[in-house]
């Protein structure tokens, strides 16, 4: 079985999923720099994954710092941290992952650094691990929602390559068929970066799981000729009104749901519950380089020097969400109680 | 200035679309079945420029038939237009054009099987030259839809590229631009074949004319920031009750439009009308190659075996269809009584 993000021997080790599905390489990464750059150039990327990765980075890069006083070791902790949470805007599972890795310093009372350090590692697995389990819940909890011989149309990886494992959308996913439900899979290829031809694909076919690829563009023909059953996609942040910012043409499937009287699902782990956003007009958009446009796996596709626009994300706003399915439960319309009564819970 | 399809020192001349923008390359055809694989693989491609391409392919293996009695020829000439019709099944311009090579011999009662194919080298002449002469009536007709300072979203390319030059939906912003209008233009770039990436975007730029590339996913998030004021698309086929056939992806851009209130303008010659069919229900929607899907300009973007889709049209119902633009004018909404008044003209 593949490991998408792992630390191993204190390192990190990622698969990279650039060279996806044609070739499976790992990388190891000794330098929290490097993982820095490896999520800016989508070694890992997905929401919850880019959290891992960012734990683990931080541990990489902690454990390195030779300062022996708690004062010198929190100022380059900083850097380290504020490097790592500077790679990508949208994600704020990133934010959310620095924070946790944040508090351990700041609660850190002790006066050996090694503790620390060795503290910052452990919290990092257990981002990884809870993420598992989260994700485990989510599919529990969305599975339910899929009936069985139905077809679920999804965009991008919000799947194992997307998290520590399992996944969140496919999660969904495999969460039904674990319930012993028959589903099929319309995965969109999802342009500009084919995460949906290149990992989704992949992922359910190691699996074993029925998924057809089709271009984004087909999706509402596939709906219109009754092929679709309901929409299942992760995200990237979802304000607390519930609108969701999730990768570009999510909000296009998320239109095309509602003209077709297809249920619309988003699947997330709390992480990626942003409170601090009032709605989607509070989420920044990534807009990344021209060449993803212009170039397909470093083929030109496009005239030299053509204008283009790349918008990384889009918002799909709450009113075309059926339902968000998070490690908790499934929260249905009005979000905003029911996102606030999840956060609740969540205090222990 | 590029030509699309030419008739040049009895032999039939057309820009390779295949390897546009990269590279710009003309194929000379003296073999009428050369041409048939050439419209099959898409050399020539537009419903229009398959109609001037199919007339121009059967002038030329009309020419070539060697039975000097009339008999002779019609036998060989139906093996030459049966040749010509089966390369593609969407496109009603390609069976309209072969219809109306047939004509041309079915009405011919000389003896001189020499003027008789003279006679459909200046029908294929005649087909090309009307049809720029249709698209700048579109132009004139369609481009008075268009506001000043506004922004069309297009989808493929129906363009000087798909036609015999000028174009349908670009001919209507050409002639915007003619009268004086400052419009700008969003090319989805048209997966999976990228008409809009390599076409549109190319022959735009040729023009100098305003052009922003954008993957297709992106139509929805463009509309929903207010960056698009109206879609104009072209057509394959459009039934008589008004439904439209065209490039995969217009229905997703239609519904789309619908949502956020834009107009959705289809542009088309009378000769992609086809009165037969009834509504899109009648119209034969195309299956390409798997391979389209899984590469893109020859480098694999999905796993080995991985299964797909691809319909390479869909159908926009007359419902979602603000005006449909002709050489006669616009039609709008009832739009099969607007259909036949316009056919009821065109009998002279």
């Amino acid at each position: 079985m593949y490991k998408i993000v792992e630390w191993k021997k204190d390192k990190v080790v990622m698969i990279d999923q650039t060279l996806l599905p044609t070739r499976v390489v790992y990388r190891t990464y000794n330098d929290y720099k490097a993982v820095a750059k490896a999520i800016k150039e989508l070694v890992v990327r997905g929401a919850p994954a880019i959290g891992v990765a960012a734990a683990m980075g931080i541990a990489l890069g902690a454990k390195k710092i030779k300062q022996t006083t708690l004062k010198d070791f929190k100022r380059e902790f900083k850097k380290v941290a504020t490097t790592i949470a500077k790679t990508r805007p949208t994600a704020v599972n990133l934010f959310w992952a620095v924070k946790r890795m944040n508090d351990i310093v700041e609660e850190f009372t002790g006066v050996n650094i090694d503790t620390l350090k060795k503290k910052l590692i452990t919290e990092a697995k257990n981002i990884h691990r809870e993420d598992i389990d989260r994700n485990k819940s989510i599919g529990k909890h969305g599975g339910r929602l899929l009936k069985t011989n139905s077809t679920v149309l999804t965009h991008c990886n919000a799947g194992a390559l997307a998290t520590a494992g399992y996944g969140t959308a496919l999660g969904v996913i495999r969460g039904a068929v674990a319930a012993g439900k028959n589903i099929k899979v319309f995965a969109d290829e999802t342009r500009p970066v084919l995460q949906g031809a290149r990992l989704t694909a992949w992922e359910l076919m190691q699996d074993n799981l029925d998924v057809t690829l089709i271009t984004d563009n087909m999706a509402g023909y596939m709906m219109r000729e009754g092929l679709v059953d309901c929409v299942v996609v992760g995200s990237d942040r979802i304000a607390s009104n519930g609108d969701v910012a999730n990768k570009i043409g999510t909000y296009t499937v998320a239109v095309l749901a509602k003209a077709h009287g297809l249920p619309f699902y988003v699947a997330a782990p709390t992480s990626t519950i942003d409170m601090a956003a009032k709605s989607g007009d509070d989420i920044p958009i990534e807009e990344r380089s021209s060449k993803e446009i212009t170039h397909v796996r470093g083929k030109r596709i496009a005239p030299v020097g053509v204008k283009t626009l790349n918008p990384a994300f889009d918002i799909t706003p709450a009113r075309l969400v059926t339902a968000i399915i998070t490690e908790k439960g499934v929260i249905k319309p009005p979000f905003k109680a029911g996102i606030k009564k999840q956060f609740a819970k969540k205090k222990k």
